[in-house]
């Protein structure tokens, strides 16, 4: 971290976006409606107020939506990008030009620069941190523990930055309390099925234009994330065949329509395949030897490792945006976005509607630090089921949907249980 | 409980119905692989030499198969009906006659006759009881302590009766181990949504050979059962309205595509009506006085008090099998099989192929009962995760369907997550 | 025929089945709101007064209800069976005694007496025929010639007879104009896809109680019928695989998402087979020889010769009612209802909100025959278009369904197509 | 047309792109496995030898493919733009560099480039017109009516070209024979359903990234293009309401689940509304008027007059690419591409495999003329049955789907219909 980079009180790529940016913004915004209905509470109550937020998350037109509702709610609030590719930088223009939030990140950034604009997030002193993957957490512990005394709680967005921050409370090294947002029903239920499933199939059509009626298509892990692609795939006309290395995953595949097998058996029938597992080289040489000419294969989980790209041949040309084509055997195999999650580099990643839930929670989740801190441990803590439920409540009532309610006599009946045969 | 049962060897309808029920029982035997597998392997093996095993069961072909694995696999059992109508007497009647298996359960017994042979049953001083509902461990603890001291386990079946023996195990009166075979992954995912969807679309189209395409159907309840039932309806052709408690169900049932609403906005719109949530009167006064005229209501929840039945007028007439006509302010309200359990009434219950899983888990069990008894304590033990994954893999087996398997690369990968951005 | 015969002003099995009869017949009309509304009509306006009309139709409760609404049009109506088997006898009972009209139709009556029935429908010397399958306008023509000058017009129910109906034109001898109401759009769009897909899912669900979630499920001949039986077991969670021998039909089934293939290749891997041709043998040996043990086969079209059953060995035993099973090279090959149309056989046809729209055609045909058979011509005619609409424009309104209208520059904007680019 | 326009042997926007251009044209040869294989044979039967072709298409991947195949036919082939708006610049650039075929197009040309370039195509004297919406034959019939003693034959893409044909026909100017390529089963059936199903919903989702799970989507038009889009919808999630003016179309969207109603009822439900209709502003100012805030509007139909554009106030702002936002009485309401067919102006229109059948009719349909021209009359013809089953043939093929063939009995069988009952 140099010193001109302390001086800076932003640093984004071209201040002249700023104008597209907002648009972005508003646009997003329609579709988050529990996050402006947070956002006009908290701008009434402002329950944040004394509260310096520093938060490392994608910079994006969704994110921007979840720091002015921080703002609103009192706190003061720096901005850093949690992946050096993801950040709009319009965005970030917006977010500095037009709404006055201190923002630091720019597109493509290096990782020098990557790592100081995450230190200059960490100069404003902050008493709550946000984290997408646990970087900045990780900084603040091991290069800046002279800060730790200021921090009350934080909040970690992913699964990976929930794995690694348990792996800080059992060593006994965490040194505050961080609430894993990533758990919340509201949260990790809807944006793995619905998010993933339809963006990546939207990135898919985009990269291709490939007609999937009866096209076989290969969904390559049954967790959340491959039942949203599958669903969606089928609803577009593909016929889908699942792998799976869970068998009770597997079961829940033939259950529900679809031929399960291993992906050996799958590869010489593919037309397109997509992973999503989590999980390192699931396609490797023994299917790449298998697939037939054309086949096109695309990966949907976070890292660009699911797919052994170096078990295709190096005689590679690009005859498409995102689409490379590899030779090999005289069969041409189409990659995807070098095997990067597609539906963020191809298409727009999880429409806005989607954050809007994860988002309402860690804005919630940041009232409930406000509010708890005192009675909080060094811990990682479940979102509270209460906040869990109020994100669904205001969804629904965004959406104007009503529902029933427990009359006093169901609530009893359902507690006791007590009538025999 | 008289002298006189006391010494029948067993006690059904009629024992000349053994033929039919012997091909009852090799009907669901062929769609009940994986039983038949462990059969094969529990006679090859003989792991329950020297059990006496105690069964209050739904007395069906299912049942029988499961009945003939215990005896297979060298246990000695008998079996006494969970339900004073569940019974198949021709089932109960080859039991006896044609596999040997003392059998108490005659269709339609009046309560001191259930109980009676619930007695039998003890009388056998089991080693081994299996439960659905827990009458029969209710009875032990209550009325039989001084057989407690041969009991080294036990099994449950039922949601309600885990409820139960949850109750007994904090109230510290549980006195031997059971395993909760309901919470095992290859039971609940499977029975409820795949089971009971099917059958109560099944149920209903018995009833009253009604055309599905076109009508709003009306799920009253959005858990496992329901979706299962929303999503067969679904594949009908009708058009589904789901109505809920829970936020976050109801979130979940519109992403599905399905309009979420309360029942009150519903009821108007509304040709079937389909309740399926465990509580009390959740169609009721309100509702009905809403309903149009000729609309079809059906319970497919355990307890026939979901429908408010005392709230429609006594001007009633069966106008089919199953179904009855209530009239009501110049309207026709028609209720199928009184309000009880439609999929059991009208149609066969959960298919063979869901009772495989079930009672597989439950042979399974039993063998970890017999083999680790010793080290078990007096709780409610979840099925280990080993039987429920072998289930699974068996089940997978018997559709010739085989999966991947994790690499060690990959094994350790997902151990790891340790690299950051 | 007989003298006997002659005498009796009808002929039914037991007349004191009338009142389950009138209540099957009350059911059915629940559900046939179109033919009310037409009949509310005919009972205003006496539009058949002075017609005689002898129908030969399969004797049900939806027939009935047609029966009903000729009569109060004004028709003297005379009804016998166009199948020996269809009859339901509570029914032609309450049609005897509860609605006067005269019926000659007993479930299981051999060839001799079937075509006594249909003779004595034709002593009442008819002005009007309606015929399901063109077995009364056969005798008619080849042995009442001397009736023939008293017919002024008639209508046909279906393929078979609109065929036999065309080769008499072709040939000249038909003798009098034919409405042929198969062909109405509200009638074969409608009967065929969601009337036999459903009912033949129904009937295998009764026969079987199979989980059909997860089944290899082969549905052979992809016309109406065959996309409607697809359509619902996927719906019901099977997976389908289609066989066909035209072309272009093969391709929608692969764009609908189904796996297209010849007979012998699926049929190793068919867990149900559903035939739905009209072809004949299209189950032979061939494709018997490869099924895996425990196949279940069932044919939904017109008549019993689409499975070659003679090509199944004799050792042949009753399993369940309607399901024999046959042994062959140590497989078990079960087949339902003797490969006679399974959804009429095992549960009970075409719902009647599907049979609401075929009669109220056939109500209309036979008004129009009284008002236009002088302009008619010794020919088979279709359904006039604006019958055809009408029955659609009933239909929706008695759902309570609006849809909109065309303005009149609407109308003008659509006849002219003048502009180019 | 100026003597300048003469003098060019082609007129394309920059040669410099002929390479992106050729990379385009094989990805969509990839994708058009029919017309590979028709190629194949033409290049070496050359039954287009002598032949000089004028081609009016839409100038894109698919078609150069097209124009590939004839040329190895045998045919000179000469291309002009049947659309100002719908050429792909690198495509022509890469017919003219890298095809050797002369191309007269250029993306934006205005009208009176348009129409010189057809008159250039004109000035080849073909002898064979292909056309695509009928503005080549047009002026050939009156502008250019020298060198119709040259022309033995020419084809039709499109149902808007047909009907100006047919109206030349009735009118006795047709000078000579046409074949109507729209009209083979396997065009219109694919292109309209599977086409523009999936290019609508791939449109909607580029330009708005929204979310479809659980929106209301209102399908204007239920006719093939319609049926498309709101099975597509639906797989996407979406809970579609469908508006139509026909009744049967209309009770067939509900009998396949859909909500149907008028479009003023439909209009305060929509989140998305999708006209498909190829009528004149089917959405009204009575329908703007009761649209809720936020809602998208979108035309899939052929002319951008289906939206009353002009009802809409003149407070508009570009929102994001091909997203225009109109502000009415307080709500935003955001248009589409500015009511453009959206699945060409934001995506890429139908893939390549859909247009594979339908270029594959237009080559079999000149191969037709070239070989039986001497029979053929001033008329419109249907594609012939055997081309039409001949592509779909090709197209089974070409995927590795094989199909059963009838046996001679079953031949016979099917036509006879001789049996009674």
């Amino acid at each position: 971290m140099t010193t001109v980079e302390h001086q800076k009180a932003h640093d984004v790529r071209d201040e002249t976006q700023a104008a597209d940016g907002k648009l972005r913004i508003e646009w997003a915004e329609g579709q988050m409606p529990v996050l402006r209905l947070i956002r006009e509470r908290f701008a009434a109550e402002r329950p944040l107020a004394g509260a310096r937020i520093a938060a490392c998350l994608h910079v994006t037109s969704e994110t921007a939506n979840l720091a002015r509702t921080l703002k609103e709610g009192g706190a003061a609030v720096t901005l850093c990008a949690s992946n050096p590719l993801s950040t709009q930088d319009d965005v970030a223009a917006a977010l500095v030009m037009e709404y006055g939030i201190a923002t630091y990140a720019i597109k493509g950034e290096d990782a020098t620069t990557y790592y100081q604009h995450i230190h200059a997030a960490l100069d404003t002193r902050p008493t709550i941190t946000m984290d997408d993957g646990c970087d900045l957490v990780t900084a603040l512990h091991k290069e800046r523990t002279d800060l730790l005394a200021h921090l009350v709680g934080g909040t970690e967005e992913t699964t990976t930055g929930v794995i690694r921050l348990r792996a800080m409370q059992r060593e006994g090294v965490l040194r505050y309390p961080i609430i894993a947002v990533n758990e919340a029903d509201t949260k990790h239920l809807f944006d793995n099925r619905y998010g993933t499933g339809q963006s990546t199939m939207d990135a898919i059509m985009r990269a291709t234009n490939l007609l999937l009626a009866g096209r076989a298509l290969v969904v390559v892990g049954y967790g959340w994330c491959g039942r949203g692609v599958a669903s969606r795939a089928r609803g577009l006309g593909a016929s889908v065949i699942v792998t799976e290395v869970d068998p009770t995953r597997a079961i829940e595949a033939v259950m529900d329509g679809y031929r399960v097998m291993t992906l050996e058996e799958a590869a010489p029938l593919a037309d397109v395949v997509v992973t999503v597992t989590g999980n390192y080289h699931v396609v490797d040489r023994q299917h790449i030897a298998r697939f037939k000419n054309g086949v096109i294969l695309a990966n949907a989980g976070h890292f660009n490792n699911e797919i052994n790209i170096a078990a295709l041949e190096d005689q590679v040309r690009t005859v498409r945006p995102f689409v490379q084509e590899y030779r090999l055997d005289g069969r041409s195999i189409y990659l995807l976005a070098e095997g990067r999650l597609v539906n963020l580099s191809v298409a727009e990643g999880h429409p806005a509607a989607v954050m809007d839930m994860s988002f309402a929670n860690q804005s919630l989740a940041v009232e409930h630090v406000m509010r708890h801190h005192a009675e909080l441990e060094r811990k990682v803590y479940d979102v509270p089921v209460a906040i869990d439920r109020e994100v669904a409540r205001l969804k629904l009532r965004s959406m104007g949907v009503t529902i029933d309610a427990l009359t006093p006599e169901q609530e009893k009946y359902l507690a006791s249980w007590e009538s025999g045969t």
